[in-house]
């Protein structure tokens, strides 16, 4: 057998309750909202429908009991939508927490695999 | 809303060619047939079938084209099995990898998310 060229691969996400509050792809639709002040342009940048995208917004606001977004005069869909406080902080942790943790793990792996 | 207590999770793995070849499920049953001298006993001590721990050994050397365990005389079942010298290095080099990964990614968090 020869063996093959491997990789480390990791997945990280945030838990409350044994649920899932937030991954990079969840976080990655609130910078898009923080961005486009639009849950519709947010979803659709990510080829994701806007009820998906609510509901994924409606289940990390109620695992984390965080308000994450709030939607603004013109309804839901045409009124745009942008981060509150607390989702603007969040959002900012969570990049702190995600900073340059790939990059550990795959220096943790070639210094173990060289 | 009341902010939840979150915690970070994590999974970590290793890929050869897309596919899955070792995680820390498949490299505790290695680490168990190391231990125990036997695939039969490693696989019990999981819970799991010969025949299912039989096919994660196969899966593990096909995809990562290294020789991992030897059967010795009196069959599968009956003789016992052992690690080969690359099975030993490779599950040395695993540990090293992950040894105090979680509790990196656990300060991380803690650290954000203070």
């Amino acid at each position: 057998m020869r063996p093959k060229r491997m990789q480390a691969k990791s997945k990280v996400w945030i838990e409350a309750g044994g649920e899932v509050v937030a991954g990079d792809g969840k976080m990655d639709l609130l910078k898009r909202i923080d961005e486009t002040g639009s849950i519709q342009k947010a979803a659709g940048q990510k080829g994701m429908s806007y009820r998906h995208a609510w509901g994924f917004l409606q289940a990390m606001e109620k695992r984390g009991g965080i308000k994450l977004v709030e939607t603004r005069i013109g309804g839901r869909e045409g009124g745009g939508a942008r981060l509150t406080a607390q989702g603007k902080d969040f959002l900012r942790r969570y990049s702190a927490f995600r900073e340059g943790l790939d990059e550990y793990i795959e220096k943790k792996f070639k210094k173990a695999f060289k």
